[in-house]
């Protein structure tokens, strides 16, 4: 890229990274963990995400999402049915959320009403890794149908991950799933990261991701009490 | 946006409609037909490609390849094996291919000794979109895993196709692949693109697409003949 564009590009960032600052510091004073869900299209964020709004709802949890696309209003409408407060992000041509988009999207909710944030970004394996929305969890889904290589192929994504969940694992034999190379590709870009593996059609899985959750929650209410 | 962003950005996408220009120039004037494949991260789009090399070949055609990711050659590697010259752009962070590295990648390469180049962008649904490369087809593939939604979730890439290729038909049952609505939502943002509906594993659909691909490189010899 050309000088000029970099340090514009720079600049975008501190200025996201100063909002997320902030956004980190609310969510941290209302006892909120917020959770940003990243991956490729169709990888089945909002899937996941219906399944652990119910069900973190089921065991008595607050939770709001907010979901960012280029453009409708479905998956929001979608989210809805689980009975929380879901707030759609339309970026247009943007590739990604920004701290800026989503500080704005929170002007009128209470965060100390909620337990649980989750803010389903764009479907997008690049461009969302550098902006930071002030999360304590980012999660990065991969579905068994996109192949074993993404977590190569997509380095920085998967390198900003805290949580890695394998998605859509029904369909690992009728995609002949290679679950031990997409485990050594993961680790050898994440090592650093929980790993879940989930189907939101089954249900495989999907109660250990809750019960990490659960837990990331308790420990931040623990800590700072 | 703010505006020296967008003006920014303005600069830079004139910057490569001028090369992809002359890209598109010097492709016409070569006889080649450029395709340029753009989907989502693990949509299929080395694994059409690997058909479509094989394909041609066997029909007598020259092909050459280009594949973009931001790391990694294991997909020049893979569709190498094609015995179809192929080369790898790693794009660092950047989530597309643009014209201009495009050209420097053909460097060495006659033109008039192939009747099709394919470039293979990077894995993203969004970024790609307002790049022009000089090619004369640009494909989208969605794969059935992905989602019937996907085309009104990310129009500008939708819109920007000439032909659109639903991949992984093999999986349309286990998915619950919604036919009727996923035809709906490609009309309905690109409906002036042919369809194809391929499995790369079972082959359906392949030669429809390659009797395409053979049609517009003949029609374009005979306009220029």
């Amino acid at each position: 890229m050309p000088p000029r564009i970099l340090e514009i590009r720079q600049g975008v960032l501190d200025k996201n990274d100063r909002l997320a600052r902030e956004l980190r510091i609310r969510f941290e004073a209302a006892g909120v963990l917020a959770v940003n869900l990243v991956s490729s299209p169709g990888a089945g964020k909002t899937a996941l995400l219906e399944e652990t709004l119910r069900r973190l709802q089921a065991r008595g949890a607050r939770v709001a999402a907010i979901v960012g696309d280029l453009a409708t209003e479905n998956d929001a409408r979608r989210l809805a049915r689980s009975g929380a407060p879901v707030r759609q992000i339309e970026t247009g041509g943007l590739c990604h959320l920004e701290a800026d988009l989503v500080g704005r999207r929170l002007e009128g909710w209470n965060l100390t009403d909620y337990d649980f944030l989750f803010i389903e970004n764009v479907g997008n394996l690049v461009c969302p890794s550098d902006y930071d929305l002030g999360e304590a969890v980012r999660a990065v889904l991969l579905s068994v149908a996109e192949g074993e290589d993404k977590p190569l192929k997509y380095p920085p994504m998967f390198h900003s991950a805290d949580v890695v969940i394998l998605t859509k694992l029904d369909l690992a034999a009728a995609v002949e799933f290679d679950r031990d190379a997409a485990l050594a590709n993961v680790l050898s870009i994440a090592p650093h990261a929980t790993l879940f593996e989930t189907s939101a059609r089954t249900g495989a899985g999907i109660d250990a991701w809750i019960d990490y959750l659960v837990t990331r929650h308790h420990g931040r209410l623990t800590r700072d009490a």
